[in-house]
């Protein structure tokens, strides 16, 4: 008899069909003698109907009565969610974020989460009633509603999974776990039975389509055991959790790639303390999330800059450095958005060395010419014409996921 | 300068230009140095769409529940609503029924208001904000969410207008306000520019589609005056307000028709003390309301007793009726769908006799024969035979209202 907090994403609960199937797998927990927590996104596709309808209205909606009007949808959901429990004689109820309640900061479209009252949630589930809460919102300390942002319900799952201290925190969605890379563009991909926390963080694009990033770094912070599993059928799904010493036997866990980044690079900057600031401060107030930044040591007093922004801002982004490089003295801006950056994680590149050198290996035997990399204790990514993404991955997932960096091919 | 609360019901905020126009309507009272309170209900057609998905969903569906999916409904159109206003510069905010709070029983899908706090709005609309306030729904002790049934968002405007003491509560809708009776029965039918009160609950169903009747309560019993206008052009709408002597200068206010009733008959019955509660007693524990009631002294220890309900549920009420007319010796029951009601309204009946006869005689001439007769201080209603319904709203609307019972008309 566990403590079980259960998230169903929005394609899960996208008709009513979907909803019963999921009050089903609910109600098999149940009647295991399980405490259920259901947590519960809008219907797929609910959401984006609903700021449609905000941003056909106004060119700039008021983002307090955005989060009005978008969590509407997940109201709807937990209370089909909890009719179709109590149609199968489990006893059930709804909550919104503001019942439970979910305390947020005031930040509209974005809030975090400040604090959860479990005993609501515990009064509830002791007392022997399935309680199916709202994702997604929150209640600011004024009364106002809040969301937490796209994907936010897989956080609110967890965040309530640590407030009610859960043994664990299911993440139904319609697919049926973590997969080593893409399946779609390596049919080798294959789901990993488990994964760390932090391996799961540096390989967020992976996940991305999966559970939101954000939410992992409140698992791994509370230490909220994660399972990643279909609604859609009875596959044992993929395990999150913290790491064990015995994971660090398996060296490359997935390779990732993201095609979303554009790279610019300032030429020949008269090398001087400050330069970063200078360069990237502006940046940051224009709340441009920079990724990777390379530059190197200078020899003759003058250094290149790169770095890589979100595709959506690489314009923004150009526009900002250009004025910067003339008060720097930059000989010049050259800019690309038609990159790809690959990553290649694993809790085994701690203790063993080399993996780089494979991993540059092998890209060079296929011709494929790397532009940047950036290393962290257990990832290494590179940036390379977006054009060789799909060769990189496949190749680099042959070589260090699928034969394991001991068993290596001779060249 | 006054205290405005505006009703907008869900034809008036149909669309996103309907939502545009709202705002126009609300920001012209603002600019003119009003204090506005907005209620407003959910996007026409969108109570019904969320009531399908749960009731799809289910047989039964939880009432509990099926109120927190159908105030989505109203969620949505604040949020929009606030916006449109913001986007004309006018400060806005929305609230929910459990913002302000509205605090209502706890009988979902048709929660009563018990309690209505003033300070948060009174707030709000002297800091110079509109307050749009969603109609329809409140909150129980417990903290559930509750609507207040079919129409309530007339009742919440009442009930907010009672509760912050404003100077008029505007009911807007896609009528331009009451008429002396059924514009598409009788073409000569003209808008009230004043009804009473009482006048109003009297002809409940000629108001029925435009005001709920349980608003009107409210409004009576605080004293609130509403004026019922159209939010699809700018016509002066009709005044419901307190009596004024002046009022009883109009003999008749109102012809009203209904059709939705049936009538049941039980033959000569031994009169005996508690009959009718032997009767209706069984009729009322199955909820089933019983409108007209005529019983004649019985001669020869013997009495008929005819009732009419609501045609939905003639059956039920025919089967109850059915058997304690065994257990009290009637000698049989007979039953009547085809039936209409019309009742003849006016303040001005109270002090001058001669109403009643005149309408009867005006049947009478049209070969229309009264099947019942029931009548209250300011109202007379008879029920005819349904095929006759138009007929007798024409010519008792032409002899009561158009005439006036002073010019009547030589036979």
């Amino acid at each position: 008899m566990a403590l079980i907090v259960q998230k169903y994403g929005g394609t899960s609960v996208g008709n009513l069909n979907r909803v019963r199937a999921v009050a089903e797998r609910v109600a098999a927990a149940w009647r295991q003698g399980n405490r259920v927590i259901v947590v519960v996104s809008a219907m797929a596709g609910e959401t984006n109907r609903l700021l449609k309808l905000a941003h056909d209205l106004s060119p700039h909606p008021s983002p307090r009565e955005v989060d009005v009007i978008a969590a509407a949808g997940e109201q709807v959901s937990v209370g089909l969610v909890a009719i179709a429990l109590k149609d199968l004689g489990i006893p059930a109820r709804s909550l919104l974020g503001f019942q439970v309640p979910v305390e947020t900061d005031g930040v509209f479209q974005k809030a975090r989460i400040k604090r959860i009252d479990a005993s609501k949630l515990l009064g509830i589930v002791e007392g022997g009633e399935v309680a199916v809460v709202a994702g997604f919102q929150g209640v600011d300390r004024w009364g106002n509603l809040t969301t937490l942002g796209r994907g936010g319900s897989d956080t609110s799952a967890v965040a309530i999974a640590a407030a009610v201290k859960a043994d664990v925190c299911e993440i139904y969605t319609d697919v049926d776990g973590i997969y080593t890379t893409d399946p779609r563009i390596c049919p080798a991909a294959r789901k990993l039975e488990r994964i760390s926390f932090d391996e799961m963080l540096e390989l967020a694009s992976l996940g991305a389509k999966v559970l939101q990033i954000r939410s992992v770094e409140f698992a791994k912070r509370y230490g909220v055991p994660l399972c990643v599993r279909s609604s859609f059928n009875d596959e044992p799904g993929t395990w999150v959790v913290a790491e064990e010493p015995s994971m660090e036997d398996v060296l490359v866990s997935g390779v990732a790639a993201e095609q979303n980044e554009a790279k610019i690079t300032l030429h020949r900057v008269p090398d001087r303390p400050g330069l970063a600031a200078r360069i990237f401060g502006p940046i940051a107030r224009e709340h441009i999330v920079v990724d990777m930044i390379i530059q190197n040591a200078s020899e003759d007093g003058f250094t290149d800059v790169t770095f890589t922004v979100p595709r959506a801002d690489h314009a923004r982004a150009l526009a900002i450095v250009s004025d910067v490089a003339r008060d720097i003295g930059a000989t010049g801006v050259s800019s690309d958005t038609n990159i790809a950056k690959i990553s290649v994680v694993g809790l085994g590149m701690r203790s063993h060395a080399g993996v780089a050198a494979r991993m540059f290996e092998v890209l060079a035997r296929e011709g494929i010419n790397i532009q940047m990399i950036s290393t962290s204790e257990i990832k290494i990514s590179i940036v390379i014409d977006a054009k060789y993404t799909e060769l990189a991955v496949r190749v680099l997932h042959a070589a260090l996921v699928e034969q394991g960096f001991g068993e290596e091919t001779p060249s």
